[in-house]
């Protein structure tokens, strides 16, 4: 009995020295989620390992250079044809300053308690809750 | 800075119909974690998505095809050389009977309350603790 097909997505809540998080708020134009909060991240390419997509995407979207740290969690989101999984990971800026690709129209580096009170896309919101209310280790 | 390199594992919580969970007894000659009840499940080969490893993984080890339904959540283990990052779904069982391979000596349909009394490999006692207190669906 198949079920419907599987996508695997990466994300990452990147710390900066503060112990802040970045997001990034989603183009009006963004096809699904405009104008959300979103984690940097994105799809895994065909094969490439989970670790390289996700220093890649963030690459792309925030020009940021982070080293992954450990996992963080999961989220799932059904969409008609596929049932997306995020992988979430927790990872360290290492050096940069943001600069936004045109997926993205504005970034924020957000305390842990202020995380649930942002405007995130659905399936991250599960998530997000638990995370902000775990010890900071 | 590059950090230790990772490597992602595919596990699955398998429920028969009665609502129980299979967990599988590692080989006493296993190099890690021998005697141990494991999750099935395995790595993921490359350029294979990660619910066709796990429905591999699980046929090999088990004989038995399963429909994956959710994701249940993570685990991570910090091996000398690599990070192990564990991708968990919830899975259902469709039809067979359990035929081992020689990769495990055992195995046991176990009700959710009892999980966290059994013999787990470390980095599955987080997500099993928790796991087994969820509200069931």
């Amino acid at each position: 009995m198949p079920g419907k097909p599987f996508a695997l997505s990466v994300k990452v809540m990147i710390q900066d020295e503060n112990g802040r998080y970045l997001l990034l708020k989603r183009s009006a134009s963004s096809k699904a989620n405009a104008g959300k909060w979103d984690l940097p991240g994105g799809k895994i390419e065909p094969s490439e390992s989970f670790d390289k997509a996700l220093l890649r995407e963030v690459s792309e979207e925030t020009g940021l250079a982070i080293t992954l740290k450990h996992v963080a969690g999961t989220a799932e989101s059904e969409l008609p044809a596929v049932k997306v999984i995020y992988l979430i990971l927790e990872g360290r800026l290492d050096t940069g300053n943001v600069i936004l690709s045109s997926e993205h129209e504005e970034f924020a580096w957000v305390e842990r308690n202020e995380l649930p009170g942002m405007d995130l896309p659905e399936q991250f919101i599960p998530f997000i809750r638990q995370y902000s209310q775990k010890a900071v280790p």
